[in-house]
């Protein structure tokens, strides 16, 4: 059973699509609140080297990142941890303390026991803003949009990994004031944030909202001109903000936002998600992070 | 740092305690939400034995309990998995059937990911009855209570380990009618569940009392007519409620309860909790289950 099949086995266990959203965004939502839960491990999602306030901030970033891509304000944390003998847990209450005062987070609950591998297991909450943000709801015409330049995070981690001394990958930052501002405010159609890679990510807008969606490769290239334009689309855990926006609304939308924010493609009748350039025109669903699973 | 010093430098991340409870009861309380969350791993707090079905109602259980502890009603559940490779995938959907079933919980998110070792992280939420149970609120005069006989889960357990193909211990159920009919009637001055063994659970309510509370030897001889009251003390994981419950109030409350409970011990002015019986007079928290942490 692949990762696939399993989530589409999970969702018969959810009776209230209201609340689950099917489980197919970023959260789930309980009335006014916004739930969103993540695990790190050890070796599998980050490599341990004392770097714990770099661990810590990454996993609470990911969680952070759920709530504002569905336009709510993040609150509340329960922080769940599997600890090998070699945490020190001074170290990581520190760690936890930085993560928490950046995110201004409440710590309301958690667990923790021994465990051999160390991992992280974070619930966060937070609440809805005016508008709820799913992965549905962009409509033909709209202008798809990212928050920042994308592809870095990617090169970052090749650079952990070929052996540098490099935690750059770990330190990017959940948008969470322009998450708050799209959810309060007129005109976004649907939202998510890139966990998996730009290419998996808008494919998920364009198959939960029913439409098609052309990436320009030429927009990509300007706002990262120098990555590979495959690295801009693989790129994961890179927590910007992906989302779209009726025309109508857009220019009032950007003018007021408390960060510039980038029209990278357009939404379509249709379906699947494409990169669209000169020389180039590929399916979006083979650029991203496949899970192991 | 111990584990004791760990949650105590915890608390300091904890701002508004009125939601985290200070993070010394089951769970936190957000508004009409009660929140809990908990963490089984393999070789820590279980065996597998292809004993998917076990594993996954014993992890279910343990958060359900922590509602039913606050006189809540548990109603959804987001569960997070660290796959090993043995663990079949289908299996585990089954398996998680037959305890959301059980317990009648909604399925609304989670997250999933590849592991070494096998672990499950859960996060249940449920809703407030009439009255939120804590652990404070025990006060001189009450009497305190167990819902069921308790010492045979530490009894299983040792037949597991002593290679017996036993697993009557993963197969205790959480109280939820009586937590749920605890939270809608007046005179429970207090309650948690007993997972540490009842020595310590009950030296939990104590202290967070403030007030001294003697349980008597005889009465506990007498539900376990067959264990050392020293096993009935220590054996954690149990999920039976323990409350403290106003004599006014008593005999209406036992009365209509849905299942009968049992009175053994009393609640007077002072601290600490102690066993009480013609031949004993020892503190009792020395009985139970410390944390490996």
């Amino acid at each position: 059973m692949n990762e696939f099949d399993f989530i589409e086995a999970l969702k018969t266990l959810s009776k209230n699509k209201d609340i689950s959203l099917n489980l197919s965004d970023d959260a789930a939502v309980l009335n006014n609140y916004i739930i969103s839960k993540d695990i790190l491990i050890e070796d599998v999602h980050f490599i341990y080297r004392q770097n714990l306030d770099d661990i810590i901030f990454k996993a609470v970033t990911s969680n952070v990142s759920d709530i504002a891509a569905m336009g709510g304000t993040a609150k509340y944390i329960m922080a769940g941890f599997g600890l090998s003998q070699k945490i020190d847990k001074k170290k990581l209450i520190d760690s936890l303390k930085i993560a928490l005062d950046f995110y201004n987070l409440d710590l309301i609950g958690g667990d923790t026991s021994y465990s051999d591998k160390f991992f992280i297991s974070i619930t966060i909450i937070g609440t809805k803003n005016k508008y709820l943000l799913k992965r549905s709801g962009a409509k033909a015409g709209d202008l798809i949009c990212v928050s920042r330049p994308v592809g870095y995070a990617k090169k970052y981690l090749e650079e952990e990994l070929s052996g540098k001394n490099e935690n750059r990958h770990y330190r990017f930052t959940a948008e969470t004031k322009l998450g708050e501002y799209l959810g309060n405010n007129e005109g976004v159609t649907s939202c998510t944030d890139i966990s998996d890679g730009l290419g998996i990510d808008t494919t998920s807008i364009a198959i939960a909202s029913n439409k098609k969606i052309f990436l320009l490769g030429e927009n990509l290239s300007e706002l990262s001109p120098d990555l590979p334009i495959d690295d801009v689309l693989s790129s994961g855990e890179e927590y910007a903000l992906l989302f779209t926006v009726n025309p109508l609304y857009f220019d009032n939308l950007l003018k007021n936002a408390p960060k510039k924010f980038h029209v990278i493609g357009v939404v379509i009748e249709g379906e699947g998600a494409y990169l669209l350039s000169e020389k180039r025109y590929e399916r979006l669903s083979k650029f991203g992070f496949t899970h192991k699973l």
